[in-house]
């Protein structure tokens, strides 16, 4: 009875600091680690890992992810991402790999963008998808993909993709991280507010011409 | 000119010894390591690692993978797999990821199985799959799972899955090893040549039920 | 004063859910981290990793393991393992290595199992033991060892064991993870629940060997 | 005597191939690996790792480093960088470091860039270097940063430095990789020839602003 | 308003239990993990994780470390040094690396010594420093370096400095581990309380001469 | 015909050169990877993996290790060690995981060490061994333990045992890496060469002691 509330405590405190950060993408030490439920506001949580379920009480949802099955919102670029970690799909949590749905319209674009902790495998559920990396030695690497092929995007490199066909693409990506960041260069590098005259300097761009991309970029005007 | 046919010489000596031995799955050091072509026969050598073509002449086709399109040969068991690993996909090779294509018949099963080095990440490109896997309790998490969807088989469990739909499945799986490693349950039980009386202890059967189950699973008859 | 009483606040939480979850077995980045005994009820807690003692506070007696020096509880397969994870022995808590000491009676058998987090180390106190393990490509490695021998079980590889000789044996095994996790072959697969048609189909048995073999291994008659 | 001559056959392989791969970044298991002196060639070999040394022929010049009392030579942008790897510099081969000189003319800048397998740690040795990174949700961290001051940039995040001060500045910085890799953002997306259609799409740039970049950072024209 | 007084609460049950304690050095799962400055006590807290940040609330001073411009304050042996882990400088925390200023006066040394967790990287900012390590087989390797040159001391190797130069030498060391750890040999051997007996033979000094290192490295007399 | 002559020749390479000398390590990526007995002087080869057999090749006794029946030589101290690496048996190679046998005559003591890259766990065959280790704050935990009792030295750190029984003592301890590395405390600081300045400045000792400690260790006189 005391402890009931007890429990409510803790969780106060878990909820009112926010989103989840995990902390590191080892091996696991256990079959799996579910979030827990009683501690619902966990998933916000500013610890850096999760505290697990007891196992027994772990079910088979917590396993299942069922969001996939249609796109995502589409952005100007005519891209729709679905990016799922263990915030949205507990099963994952500690197992060292996520995944992501990517629709793309016809012409759309993926800009190019790389994940700093994991290799992509993406695979081509529809669609004719221009799709490519630059190793670093600046050299792309780029292709049309087709239904049923699959491409591998190394650790860390920048990559994109474009519709090219004419009907809109899916793509399925897997990727070894169970949260694998993204940077989006248009929107990191102008977007960001990084020093104009480093930007000027390194694209060789005059100061009107970097406020353009600002603007473009801004994260009050796009998101 | 003296030098070109010395390659000859070590190529001639890794064509001799046969298959494939990797030896580790860590994080990358490099951009990717495609196996050299001009070392086509280092894909059967029994080096631990596969020696990397020179970077500039890696080529787009190093990263694709087209061979997904259609299903494998099916089992008995109404199961077509066909695993992609490092020697038929070099991209891959030193990323720490790789991938499958399933196919289930009508009423096909992939028997309970485990992949020592791996998760496992099934999405259900078509049909409705009973999927499931078994946890260190022997507690069983599964579920029919549909097209769009996504199940979790945590790193080294025993899994299984069954097509209880009315038309063909299709699965498309990744696991974060370049190779996960695969053992069987009812063939690597019975038809390795584990010691009969142990089987007999372990599973509770006579002399003539273990034999029965032998001849079932006896790689001379089924593979 | 105040904190005093805020700290069995905590406490209380802990206790109340249960059973130990780890999360990870990584390189360890401190000298140890013995489980802090004011949080005695954290071995039952819910959190991934377990908090520290402060290191000034661990005493000796956290590193060493006496409770080995005799048997466990024997199965009916005359088997009796005593497995030693950071619960019952804080000492080697973030440390990436765990061990475990098992018994056969004479004849008696470990039936086919994996452990799929870590590579095993067995070495023969006293005793005969017919020992294996099947490799990916269903081969089996098996042959009986003395007192004083030594065999390696590959990481995740099934493996057995049976008392061979005419008096009882002793193995102590290394494991390299923490908690290297253990599904054995016969309880995994027919006392926990697979689909039965699944079951069926996978080892060619029909309904009623089927039910023979899960009443055998069901959870309620056996453990 | 026959054996001397069979030294040299293997010697030619290795020269004729190339530019030295290395396979990955994980714990050693050895003190250190040193690469053969007698394999001079080794350091352009394609082979995914880098023979080493009898540890009896190590010397201590092996393991000391002094190619950086002066800077490199000065790019445009006024930036000279010296990143020193296993290649230069044997001593840290297998041991999971580098590290790189960097020095900046007053007002010169390194433009954005990633290293896709590492974290650094730059400590300004002289110079006052405004410097910064930008994180996965788009946000700058960033300020100037004086002589004895240190900045680290997480793994594989965009980071920037500019010299700020009046005189010229040079940083000394660690990076957690003996690769770490490097993706300069200007040139990796203007120079390395990703398909126009998808850069005008990416960047909001029409086909002649596209080229204008695509000129300035030609690698025929600049490095 | 009563979720604030909660959050008292829990940090009260952080301050209350002292020193921090880190659990592992794995490759990091999230951009950064910036300490709580909300739980300002939790450097030291018991858990063996830190809480983070909000990414949201991070700022660019948590990436920046400036305490490194003087030295820290000598010892007998005329070295001064001044080791930075995340509890002094929070951005490094998850990154897998740290760093260190030591200074050394005219003839002062550095002691034979090693890192458990980590190889170090020594860059000499100035001076002449006598520097080197011990390998598995005893072999020393050791030179003077100077001013810019940079030494390796692979992983978990004793290793020693001395300034033989006639100014006051510094050096910036990198490290790949957020907390490497440290055994100076003189004081862990002599100064640790190890069994009397043990350490006269190990040496083969008597009963007497033990007693003089003893009192020389005592801990309460030196730090 | 030809291509059996080649394989003489590389042969040949490989047992020029020497030591053994292993890179890293990882998480395995196969099943096993034994040395192959083809290339039976890869053992002594400078490449720093080992070539695997063929896995249809390994047979059971590459993974069973007989060696550790009786102890090894005894040393002036009372001490004898079996360590076993993948030199002496193959079965462990890429397993992450050696182990070792050391014996202890009345009286005996296994002078202060560490293992560069491993935790060890020591499990009492028979006897009474005063054993312990030393933190990075210099506190010693040491106690006697009796048969069948186990003691954990963590990652890198300090330690030490002395036989105080009455009978001799046997050990048999598991490392996590198949190659831990050892450097005993006596013999790498005296026995090996570092300067003696520097020395005198660290123990306090005078020039004729120094020199004492350095004849008692000379790797000329004792090994």
């Amino acid at each position: 009875m005391v402890e009931k509330s007890w429990v409510l405590i803790v969780l106060v405190v878990f909820i009112m600091h926010g989103d989840e950060s995990l902390a590191s993408d080892p091996d696991p030490i256990q079959d799996f680690c579910i979030p827990n439920p009683k501690f619902g506001a966990i998933k916000t949580a500013h610890l850096s890992i999760l505290p697990c379920k007891n196992s027994s009480e772990a079910t088979t949802d917590d396993f299942v992810f069922s969001g996939l099955k249609s796109s995502g919102n589409f952005t100007d670029t005519g891209l729709a991402t679905f990016p799922v970690n263990p915030t949205i799909f507990p099963g994952i949590n500690t197992l060292g790999i996520s995944f992501v749905r990517a629709d793309l319209k016809v012409g759309g674009i993926n800009p190019p963008h790389f994940h700093p902790r994991a290799t992509e495998i993406a695979y081509v559920v529809q669609g004719s998808v221009y799709s490519g990396f630059v190793d670093s030695n600046n050299r792309v690497f780029s292709r049309v993909i087709e239904q049923g092929e699959v491409m591998v995007f190394p650790k860390g490199l920048l990559h994109f993709q474009m519709n090219v066909g004419e009907k809109p693409a899916t793509i399925f990506a897997c990727l070894n991280s169970q949260n694998p960041g993204l940077q989006k260069i248009p929107s990191a590098i102008f977007g960001s507010g990084i020093n104009e005259e480093l930007l000027e300097k390194a694209f060789g761009l005059n100061h009107k011409q970097i406020g353009t991309m600002r603007r473009r970029f801004d994260p009050k005007t796009v998101n």
